[in-house]
């Protein structure tokens, strides 16, 4: 599993749930992004987390497997990546 | 046109311009999305911009025709939209 | 409201209700995708639709009001967009 | 790394180059992907992707480095990601 540097903006949702409101879902990922210690900040459309490619894919993976735990059936998540020949990558929104 | 009320989180980038930092082109972007005068919060990995559909999608579609003046040959756009049943709509994320 | 040619990748979902499963719905957009006599093509991962941005644009507002009568309470859409400087836009996909 | 099934659509470029057409760009990227053996489909906005987690992922990570391997600056890639609770996930647009 490749290991360069990224900046990945994550949308993550749950799809076929009766609730239409997004904030206990998303309190909860945040909570396990914030304790995969890697950098993130939480803004109005997603969460933008910074890292090595594997750690970061690890992670959305886990997420994606935790919500399904919880018995969320289906899980639809949009990510933006991008990545830089250098070694650490800056978001282009910065 | 619709003018029920969105959140639209946008991503806008030049393709085919020999610049790998956004910075200039994002500033120049943020000014027009400010003097739209629509609610908007720039982030980590795009902008937010909330108000009518017809308001917002004629700001967007401006931005990418201004681009355009401005010589950026090819324009790509990443855009997360939500509305809601009832008039107005809150972001997922918030 | 900007007329320039453009290609629009939109994949639309709803949010909050009971089932897992899109076909159904997928079946209903896409009808008023056909009906609205632009360009377009069903694939895996969402529709591509061609023409003018105001068209294109009042269709996919059109569509997010459209789920809201069907009773449809939150809807989410994932647009990509590109549009060149020339007036005829090719996909940069193909 | 998680190893559930998912189904990945992703829309790859490079940002930074003077070439605004893209047919060169993807036909490198699909030959890789096709070289990975997963399932995929080359639509007209992107490639779908489906397999596990893990190997889906790797062979993302993998284009990203290829393109820098071969000078390209700066990569984007946008990616619509669903995976469901059942082992075997399905498009939503299928």
């Amino acid at each position: 599993m490749p290991s360069f540097n990224c900046v990945v903006d994550l949308c993550l949702y749950p799809v076929g749930t009766e609730s239409v409101s997004g904030s206990d879902f998303v309190a909860r990922v945040e909570k396990r992004i914030h304790e995969s210690g890697l950098k993130s900040s939480l803004h109005s459309a997603g969460t933008t987390i910074e890292g090595p490619w594997d750690q970061v894919m690890s992670l959305v993976g886990k997420l994606h497997e935790h919500c399904h735990k919880e018995n969320f059936k289906r899980i639809h998540s949009h990510i933006r990546v991008c990545s830089v020949i250098e070694d650490e990558c800056s978001a282009y929104y910065r």
